[in-house]
């Protein structure tokens, strides 16, 4: 899918984010925010939002003083994500349909995304996984149950920090498969890395891969070969979050995407209204402006 | 109070607003932002937030096709209010307090603000009006009352269109002084202009001027010298919302704010946190860190 003109003030905010976490002198930070926004002035807005936030980020690495600005908040939701499993796991254990109870968390997980605002309170994430039990998923649930206890080979298409904790209890519910973990092959935004995929400890029930590329979704032409062979030959993907949602659209072939909306330009393009859960199998070109409640 | 980093994408929110308002074409949508952007990389930062929204506005009005991109929106805000005001009016007459709860009224009218978000919906406006008569105001709402007692000759500058019927209920209840009522000198996103006085019937309860600025606030610099005049001479001046308190608050005489705080940065600069109903005497460098709650 494309971006749209609501696209670009939420890339400034992004842009904003990433120059208060790297510099401390205002004079420097109204500098940089200057240099930003005279670039963006430029921006081809014929791209879609990951391609344009790769670039955007790109940009301000080129900016900023050396490191991930994002690290220490990734740092935060994963250490939040790590004290809250016990527990999750067991609700998860305690319940009628454990996948389908994990689903659902996974997709509360997906809340942590400092793309869609610039801060996740703990309270927050507290109200939401009071909520979680009741949501209703909207999509192709039924669907994605079936392919995943048929599925012997699964490729997990991770989103962000912290979140990948929900992910991962979600992943364990998938014990009958091989599931092989994509990540982001550069830190962008708080995108899942290596380095948070060690963190949930993925190492024990999956393989770690990365997709080499430095955008906050999967942008195949940028993603690596090896990538894109494993892209090619899982029986089932599963995507995780809005960025992936947001560059694989379009793609020929069956994924399942797991997402909550989270702004309205998703909401419009993918039928869903704002804070919906979503898990639907979206063939290229499929419509789904009238989505069923499939539990 | 001077503008931050965090400022700028809701300028920029802003500025696709009127753009996609104006404009049907995406290629031309998409130019005028490239070009707005890339103008906004020059702005001057050191600058309070509606006079930096002033300049964005000018820029966008020589940029856009003649005429006022927020006409329509006004126009919609204004007839719901028109349709509420029968039953708020009978709410606030059978109160205990009927001057403390149309200040309260007056404060939840505020929500109806453009430069803040981009839209406000007819269920965000009814649950906020379900809530108001328990709303706490923090601030002096007693000194407030007591001033409006006893003043003559009251100032009440307004906000937006909408919430200027809001504004209304309120100046009934002043019954006892002569009030002027201040509104912008020219269209600035959904601000109130005499068009909304004459919308509101202003002209049967107070005198009607505008302060001959197209800012979103009240620049004192940047108003006629009438307006300064009636500024200087006026016994008790009331100013609403988060635009007039952005520009007015380092005035240096006593001024009453009536605002909602809707955004990060007006919670850190007044002290209190996001969604309070304030109603505050604050002159110029005092300190709202720990606010008292009043009423």
């Amino acid at each position: 899918m494309n971006m749209c003109l609501d696209c670009i003030p939420c890339f400034v905010r992004q842009a904003a984010d990433a120059v208060r976490m790297s510099v401390s002198s205002e004079e420097e930070q109204s500098r940089l925010m200057h240099s930003v926004l005279a670039w963006l002035g430029g921006m081809d807005l014929d791209q879609t939002p990951p391609a344009a936030s790769q670039m955007i980020h790109r940009r301000l690495r080129a900016l900023l003083p050396e490191g991930d600005p994002y690290r220490a908040a990734k740092d935060r939701h994963n250490s939040l994500a790590a004290s809250l499993m016990p527990s999750i796991r067991r609700r998860i254990a305690a319940s009628f349909d454990p996948l389908v109870m994990a689903v659902r968390y996974a997709i509360t997980g997906n809340i942590i995304d400092l793309g869609a605002k610039n801060s996740v309170g703990i309270g927050e994430i507290y109200a939401e996984l009071q909520s979680t039990p009741m949501q209703p998923v909207f999509g192709d649930l039924e669907d994605l149950k079936k392919a995943s206890l048929k599925a012997r080979n699964i490729l997990y298409l991770a989103d962000n920090a912290g979140e990948i904790f929900f992910d991962r209890l979600l992943i364990e519910q998938l014990a009958g498969a091989r599931v092989t973990l994509a990540v982001r092959g550069k830190p962008v935004i708080n995108d899942a890395t290596r380095f948070d995929a060690h963190a949930a400890g993925f190492e024990d029930i999956a393989e770690i891969i990365d997709n080499g590329s430095d955008a906050p979704g999967t942008i195949l032409d940028d993603c690596s070969e090896d990538f894109r062979r494993r892209f090619d030959e899982a029986e089932l993907i599963i995507a995780k979050g809005q960025g992936n949602y947001e560059s694989l659209s379009s793609a020929t072939r069956d994924i399942f995407f797991l997402f909550r909306t989270k702004c309205p330009v998703i909401s419009r393009h993918s039928g869903f209204s704002v804070g919906t859960f979503v898990a639907s199998n979206l063939s290229s070109g499929q419509s789904l402006a009238q989505p069923g409640e499939v539990q």
